[in-house]
């Protein structure tokens, strides 16, 4: 059970779903974040490679709720699947992604450490391999991104499923629909704020 | 200098401001957040009180320019100024803070340590103090963002001033305009992406 009373059933919304129910007026910042960074066409980066890297950066931080979700977008946005998601959370170094993911990987795993781990190698290393600075930045901001969406979904001991049949599930709707969907929207508690 | 061309005079825009002007696709959502987060009024929390748990984290992540910006912030904000946000900063168990707002910045601490070290004693004492649910699901969420720009700022090797006079200057811009403010309005650079 969360440590606060979000108001729903969280069976009904596990994870971050549950918060963004009890407080829309923050919902509706983070889900257009979540849109812009992992969904935003055109784009350089696919929709399935913005979703490794935050399912990447969800594992490290080993928050179930979010690795497993975007684990689950971006094998169903990227042709090798689960596969491939499997073999970056194993070890990235011997994934078959391309070599410019894998350094986008290897900043995005600097970032989650803390942000001054991102040296001037790293960013070398990525430019070499064809990274341009919308991709460094996305890259940046998505990991730096997900640092706080685990924080909020573990911070208040949200719940996550387990398994991975409803992650799936759940990935369909936000290929059809994205993040910025009417069920986040509804009056929340500030609107009654006690102070 | 930043690890990527900003398109900005970094002394003119340090810190975050450099990224947001560079990605205002991404600018809006973040400074929607940080708006409803630190000054949506009415709220249980004073905008002093919420600034000195985002100075609070940032200081935890040793990010120069978040923790001197939203310590001016706090510090413009709270009566008893500098000296109570050092004192914060320098040992949170001696500073002279109400119970409550201890509390939750011991919350705010756990929250930079990593999601999954927010236990129920820590939830526990904050409620005996007075907490409520949107006190603490604001606290966590607060935490969880500045672990965000904290990175986003650091990540991208972005310039920070030294001393506090710049950062007092730009306290009274937020506190007279807010977060949301249209020079963080320009066409980003997706607009004409690579892919």
């Amino acid at each position: 059970m969360a440590h606060i009373d979000l108001g729903v059933d969280e069976k009904e919304f596990p994870g971050v779903r549950g918060p963004m129910q009890y407080r829309p007026e923050t919902a509706g910042p983070l889900n257009a974040l979540a849109e812009a960074l992992l969904r935003s066409e055109p784009h350089p980066l696919s929709r399935g490679e913005r979703e490794l890297l935050a399912a990447y950066v969800s594992g490290l931080n080993e928050c179930q709720f979010c690795s497993t979700s975007h684990s689950a977008f971006a094998a169903a946005q990227l042709e090798a699947g689960w596969d491939l998601v499997d073999q970056v959370h194993a070890d990235l170094d011997s994934a078959p992604v391309s070599a410019k993911m894998k350094a986008l990987l290897r900043i995005a795993g600097a970032v989650q450490a803390g942000g001054r781990t991102v040296t001037t190698a790293l960013i070398t290393a990525a430019r070499e391999e064809g990274a341009t600075d919308l991709e460094l930045h996305d890259t940046v901001l998505i990991a730096a991104a997900f640092c706080m969406f685990n924080r909020y979904v573990d911070g208040l001991g949200t719940f996550a499923p387990e398994g991975r049949a409803l992650y799936d599930e759940h990935a369909k709707v936000i290929i059809a629909q994205g993040y910025v969907r009417p069920d986040a929207r509804r009056p929340g508690p500030a609107a009654a704020a006690e102070g």
